[in-house]
């Protein structure tokens, strides 16, 4: 038995988020698929911990989960039976083990999104359905002046509320900015950790000052003042990815 | 009454194809769900024209449909209405009158395709949405060479098969080509027209010589002595996307 570590990447569109619900009629989770196809190789485990969940519709090119299992081949194997029985909008891009005591969420030590989004004033189905449409376009100066003042230590009370009632509200950022891929506008983000919908919401606020109904400068007010009822727009699921989930290197078993 | 032109983008995963299909249980085509939204803005016809079918599966950034409507607003208005009316894996880009005879297959004097593909060893969930994933990779110099004797009239039997049986298998090609777009490859090719499964045919085609299993030469002696039997393999539908029609810019209304 050990323990092995999975990346995982999906196309979050027809799934209810990462996280197996209970429930008479259980949804379609990245979790119950997962579960499932670990089931056809020989698991027999109560649950895959995870980084983190993500919501309904989040797509995912870095998600991290962890099993413990017997496998008596190679990770190599390991990762191409996973994808024989996953379905074609979940895969294993990396399999490895790691030490026994892994937790891929209280090991992390950074997470990084991205969020894509473009400006149309017409429906666009393929470019939507991994980037939100905005209309009318952004200035991108002022989306960079309101995401300056992100990276640090806050209370992001503004932009979210913590997953556990009572819990803190400050997170630590460690980089935040826009850059151009084409006609898509991309944020990134990396930080310790983020509220729930958390990025979705600075990302809303952002197209706010972006199309000049509201004030760069506002966005150091809400991180000062903490005024959620300010913080009204939040962006769509769809634009959203969990990029990657970063750990101490000498949690890989070597 | 005026007749319409309208360029279409579809995301093809879930529909059967362009063209309606007759039967007792109706497929989900591009043609019956843009005919419905028609119909909900008061279009009593039977019958909406194309530039072409495109297979399962295919996808389009400017398919080409053409309709006769009574309609008093502008064509501004007339793009929002349909949107409205339309589901989200299909969007009309732009309309705009054209003159009553004007057909969208007939008239065109040149269509534009897509391949999109990339190599990997591992499923990657949602670049696989529009590109194909293949794996080994390919050498791009092999598949350029393959690719340099496809410009100019050729009798491309060997890819594929004439619309109506006894029809002719020339076709006039104005220009084909590879390019990597970060890690895609993407093959461009515009022409008068094409046979049925041309381009997936050549692409797939081209892959087999990339990946070094049969000689780049090949393809030029295909185009001469006509082979249908020598080209097994096809490219998946869901790496092709049929960009754009051309036309006479007098057929167009001023």
């Amino acid at each position: 038995m050990a323990r092995y570590q999975a990346i995982l990447a999906y196309d979050g569109t027809d799934f209810k988020g990462f996280q197996r619900q209970a429930g008479k009629t259980e949804k379609r989770t990245v979790q119950s698929v997962f579960e499932a196809a670990l089931k056809n190789i020989g698991w027999t485990g109560r649950a895959v911990l995870s980084a983190g969940r993500t919501d309904t519709g989040v797509h995912a090119s870095g998600q991290v989960a962890a099993f413990d299992l017997e496998w008596q081949h190679s990770a190599d194997q390991l990762l191409a039976a996973l994808n024989a029985h996953l379905p074609s909008d979940v895969a294993v891009r990396e399999v490895q083990t790691v030490t026994p005591g892994f937790h891929p969420r209280y090991d992390a030590v950074c997470r990084s999104y991205e969020y894509r989004l473009f400006a149309d004033p017409v429906r666009d189905p393929r470019r939507e359905r991994y980037a939100w449409r905005i209309w009318p376009d952004v200035n991108l100066e002022r989306m960079q002046t309101g995401t300056s003042c992100l990276p640090g230590t806050h209370d992001f009370r503004s932009f979210g509320r913590a997953p556990h009632s009572g819990g803190s509200t400050i997170r630590a950022i460690y980089q935040a900015d826009w850059h151009i891929d084409r006609e898509d506008f991309i944020f990134e983000i990396r930080g310790s950790g983020f509220l729930y919908r958390m990025v979705r919401k600075l990302v809303g606020f952002l197209v706010e000052i972006g199309q000049e109904r509201v004030e760069p400068e506002t966005m150091k007010v809400l991180l000062q003042e903490k005024s959620p009822e300010l913080v009204k727009s939040i962006a769509p699921a769809h634009g959203l990815t969990l990029v990657a989930v970063e750990y101490e290197s000498i949690k890989l078993e070597q």
